[in-house]
């Protein structure tokens, strides 16, 4: 049995962590959930009843075995680094320590080999990243990888709560033939998509962008492997879609590509039809679909993915990331 | 002065060649609007009055100088012979005639020249296809091209009016709790993305990005050039949008490819910011934005584009085709 904390247990990945323990039968002694001063007060219901949310600070940890944070990476940074020091395992949704070289970055189902050791602190991947990489490993096992171009398709509630709320104002204020406003995003997300997740960098990349690219090399071990993204956001409310066009280094061909992600656990290959964000929304899976090869990349395959990013893309990654690293079974 | 037929008037692309011939004073004598007997009686208000929509028949052409068609590919192959053979220019947006190499495929502003000889049908190219040539066409002036993976991001309004409407009443539903139904679309459009256009094919590929190959190295004139698509529709309402990865011959810096297109008529290149559906709609630019340095392609570089598809992706092309083929000013 197991003293877990959830630093932004309020949040909407926060939230998910929680129900995501639950269904996979975490053995819980103890939970603890942690949010901003603004937060804390409030309750939220777990474990059968209302549970209190406490302040997140430094003397937040004494006697917990495992933190989960998901609560910006300027949080992970001050009490990432006391919930280790009380003793806690730290398991990172944020960004702060995806590319500190003492960190694994780490999807279980690729690079769980990666947990055999850490300093305590233990990374998990970006949304997008983790599609991509979910989508592409029984290729890469299979075939090897040369290069990758990814355009995604990213759901509003990638961005928290606030920003479904913004979206349904929008299109309440459409409906009634008023003002449509914006605050979260850089412009207006109803019925329209924006080429722009977090900010915009001087080589003309954003945020997202980039950490697709370096954060894909790190989980596969492929420092120069070259990564070209557009991550768009899209007026989706849950999961997130990605078009995959990539390099392979041997030939491989859409048929055995298919093969090759059977047995494969978190994967369903489609046959026939294509998965969308309606079907993933809410489940574990990562669904591939759209199989063909590519007419840029010879030898090259072309995909299409989905996956409810809330799920494998943050919470259930978390998850998985600690029952590995703390040998425990998973209930599901 | 010329009289000119609209076939498949009472469509969303008839109705914009109306207004684009109303905006851009096209030297009107006499307007015939045709189309299925179905919608035939209905009155379309046109030229300050209200215009009865007549059945499109062989017979439908006598004296007629330009047929705009669009009212699918079936009626274009029955009807636009016959059009010709009454002695009217045929300009057709659909795909029948596209990849005839008897009728010219043309963007004005790219191949206009291939207008210098035609047997009396000149195609209008897909949408999609349109968007990426226009938006590539100054980086292939300076530095050539030698393959390209486009994404797309295609709105609801490509699909017709009534896609519109099934969006519209799935998003009710949604709201009401009821359930979400689908008829034009393989798939719930609403809050949801779909990696389907048209049909796939055996190869693995969708009709429109088979489509968006094979116009782009016809209207280029480059039977060769590798193009790799995947065709997305999105819950937009109106102008498409595609993320371009393009590798070109010689190499071009971000701020070079912005300098190509200063001084392009129908382009406009973003030096900040980014475009998107909502600024595109109802205007006759393409929009190109994000310019950088491709990180697959190099040399190459990467951008995104956006068109309002009804304007310059259908009923605007035709009409510039028609103007230079006949030797009419554009009155813009």
């Amino acid at each position: 049995m197991s003293s877990v904390a959830i630093v932004g247990a309020t949040g909407a990945v926060g939230r998910e962590m929680l129900a995501v323990l639950r269904q996979r039968g975490y053995p819980l002694s103890k939970l603890r959930l942690l949010a901003s001063g603004r937060s804390a007060g409030s309750t939220v219901h777990a474990m059968g009843r209302d549970l209190r949310v406490e302040e997140a600070t430094a003397a937040s940890f004494r006697g917990v075995d495992l933190a989960l944070f998901s609560a910006g990476a300027s949080v992970s940074r001050v009490l990432a680094p006391a919930a280790r020091e009380a003793g806690a395992l730290v398991v990172d949704n944020s960004s702060a320590f995806r590319m500190d070289p003492d960190c694994p970055l780490v999807v279980p189902e690729i690079n769980g080999h990666a947990l055999a050791s850490h300093g305590g602190i233990i990374a998990n991947p970006n949304c997008s990243t983790i599609l991509l990489c979910m989508a592409l490993e029984p290729i890469r096992a299979v075939a090897g990888l040369s290069r990758i171009v990814v355009c995604s398709y990213q759901a509003v509630s990638g961005a928290g709560a606030r920003a479904l709320e913004e979206m349904r104002a929008q299109e309440e204020a459409e409906r009634e033939g008023r003002e449509l406003r914006h605050e979260i995003f850089p412009a207006v997300i109803a019925h329209n998509v924006i080429p722009f997740v977090q900010a915009i960098g001087d080589d003309g990349y954003s945020t997202e962008e980039t950490k697709v690219r370096d954060e894909t090399r790190r989980i596969f071990g492929m420092p120069d492997l070259p990564v070209s993204a557009t991550c768009v956001r899209v007026p989706v409310t849950r999961a997130h879609s990605e078009a995959v066009h990539a390099g392979t280094l041997r030939p491989l061909t859409p048929e055995q590509a298919r093969q090759a992600y059977e047995g494969r656990p978190g994967l369903v290959a489609w046959r026939e039809g294509f998965p969308t964000p309606r079907q993933a929304a809410g489940g574990d899976e990562v669904h591939v679909g759209r199989i063909r090869a590519d007419r840029v990349f010879e030898p090259g395959l072309a995909l299409w993915c989905v996956m409810d990013q809330l799920r494998k893309g943050a919470a259930l990654n978390a998850v998985q990331i600690a029952e590995r690293a703390l040998g425990i079974a998973a209930g599901t």
